[in-house]
């Protein structure tokens, strides 16, 4: 399954624009469930059955979700599963989901919502670059759409119940894919990761929630949804990334300034070990492509564009990999397979 | 000084048959001393000084050495003194040698003659590629010509008399540069120096005596010269370093039989690395194209000849590059200028 979609970078992955060199993406998750239903977790498997075919019919009805695909868990096995991870379509715990979860995905991965995560409904809104609001207004509008067949659980006090607590009031979690090197390289992350913490936002890694950091690549998320209106939350998070924003590119400014040859040497060596190397790791890519995208950004790389480097990003994951040649690969294989596709990628450039 | 030798690589890095594939250069090295007078380090300047003049008078009656250029040691500089050495052809011990001391440089820089070193003469002849007898005939020819002029200090017992007593007898070092990637690479190469070592003969850095092993240059030579033929020395090292080729050969077989993946990653990886690096150590590209003149010598590699990577490796060198481009260049600059130059060589490959 999913073959088709391998072979082209997810929508997180498509911003070609200048607001697209440090935030590859904008998140928009909204969590629900129906009212007088066991979450998840607490309820048996006619009862999950019960809320499946609920939202199901509730997604059928929606004017916004009439295209799309619907897979059940059961249908999908395991390189399915992290493949939708890798495509930041689905989380971590969903990767674990058997029996009466399902996913339902819109036209051009815009959407995506998870049916029988943690909540009943994890609906969620992806856009390229650092576009918030526009991601919650898709996100609004499914969910405006969504209750008009569902009747989810709500407190006047509390606002939207959820499964866990930390999700309880507006259900919503908005995010940023940010793309930080020379905060890394000038070991500044780490200080300003503690000031985003300060002001109630996390700091994770590339996969979200439980992920490792890989390739500068940061998820800034809101960490309180609770009595804050959904208004609040996406122009705070937008107000901090531009502020992420800003230092990230006085600290670029720093490093060009104080360390050019060796941030050159660094970019380039990049480029040359991707283009000419016989193997490589997923991880060793996000890295080296984490080098190249600074050089983009700063107008020193001419001679790969953002968007095959984007394209590599995303076929370089492993499960990606295996879809893309429709082949099951132990991981040596996979390096060496990887280290060849990025080599006729980078080829096709000039 | 010498701006004009610079712009091509020296005689020891000009093979581009199979046969300088392994073993890159042959040499011959001749100590004799004038009968009746003291050895430099022993004699006093006006002594030191007759010396250099009855030599420079036996060269100019020398039909060999008819087309060549004379230096005194007062005219060389720092920097043309290491130039000379990088270029193989002067000793550590003659960069350090002040007044009445003088080289002479054959034409094509297959003959060197070193005077007032260690000894009064010490003859030097160079060839691309295992190639010790065609050496050993020229220094023998050179050696003729000047014992008309001159009284060599000989023993009828011990032959010919030298300043240090491991140079008495035939005053020979024949020695040969020997690029081993593969022992190197199994860790074999520690091995095989011993077993060298037990058949009296010395293994030394790229620079010879007293220097350091670079890129899996080695130089093997004879250790005594003492009661044993010239034919013996260079016979019994011919044969020794075909069986050192014949150690390589193998260890590249099971390389390439065990670990082909990593050890073609490793070449290509270290090209990629030369061709796009914008700042680059003398030690690293020694490192870089050791790996891929293995690649060239198994045929992996065909992106580059070896022709243009002994260029390369002639004009990393530090004093090289400054005389190429016939300026003083601190080492961060070098490094800099070294990794541009370096791209521009492999551009014109192809």
């Amino acid at each position: 399954m999913f073959e088709d979609m391998a072979k082209r970078p997810a929508i997180w992955l498509s911003g070609e624009d200048s607001t697209s060199q440090i935030v590859l993406s904008s998140r928009i998750r909204l969590a629900r469930n129906i009212s007088n239903c066991p979450f998840p977790s607490e309820a048996d498997t006619d009862s999950r059955e019960k809320v499946l075919s609920f939202i199901k019919s509730a997604i059928d009805k929606s004017p916004t979700l009439s295209q799309g695909r619907f897979v059940k868990c059961t249908q999908l096995d395991d390189l399915d599963r992290s493949f939708l991870l890798e495509r930041h379509l689905i989380s971590l715990e969903f990767r674990q989901c058997r029996d009466s979860s399902a996913l339902f995905i819109g036209e051009g991965e815009q959407v995506s919502i998870m049916i029988n995560e943690e909540d009943h409904l994890r609906i969620q809104s992806l856009q390229s670059g650092l576009n918030i609001r526009a991601a919650y207004q898709i996100a609004a509008k499914i969910d405006e759409e969504l209750a008009k067949s569902l009747e989810f659980a709500f407190d006047s006090n509390f606002g939207y119940l959820t499964s866990c607590p930390t999700n309880v009031g507006t259900g919503m979690r908005a995010s940023v894919l940010i793309h930080l090197p020379g905060l890394a390289l000038t070991k500044e992350i780490e200080n300003v990761i503690s000031q985003i913490s300060k002001l109630g936002l996390a700091v994770r890694g590339f996969y979200g929630e439980g992920s490792d950091v890989l390739g500068a690549l940061f998820q800034v998320s809101n960490q309180t949804t609770l009595g804050r209106s959904e208004e609040d939350i996406t122009e705070s998070l937008e107000r901090v990334t531009q502020q992420i924003i800003e230092y990230e590119e006085n600290a670029r400014n720093r490093l060009f300034k104080d360390a050019k040859d060796q941030i050159e040497d660094k970019i380039f060596r990049a480029y040359g070990i991707l283009k000419f190397a016989r193997t490589l790791t997923s991880e060793e890519v996000l890295n080296l492509l984490s080098a190249i995208r600074l050089g983009i950004g700063e107008g020193i790389v001419k001679m790969v564009t953002l968007s095959q480097i984007n394209e590599i990003l995303a076929f370089s994951q492993p499960s990606h990999l295996q879809k893309y040649f429709n082949k099951r690969m132990e991981p040596g294989e996979r390096d060496r397979i990887r280290a060849k596709l990025i080599r006729s990628k980078l080829a096709e450039g000039k």
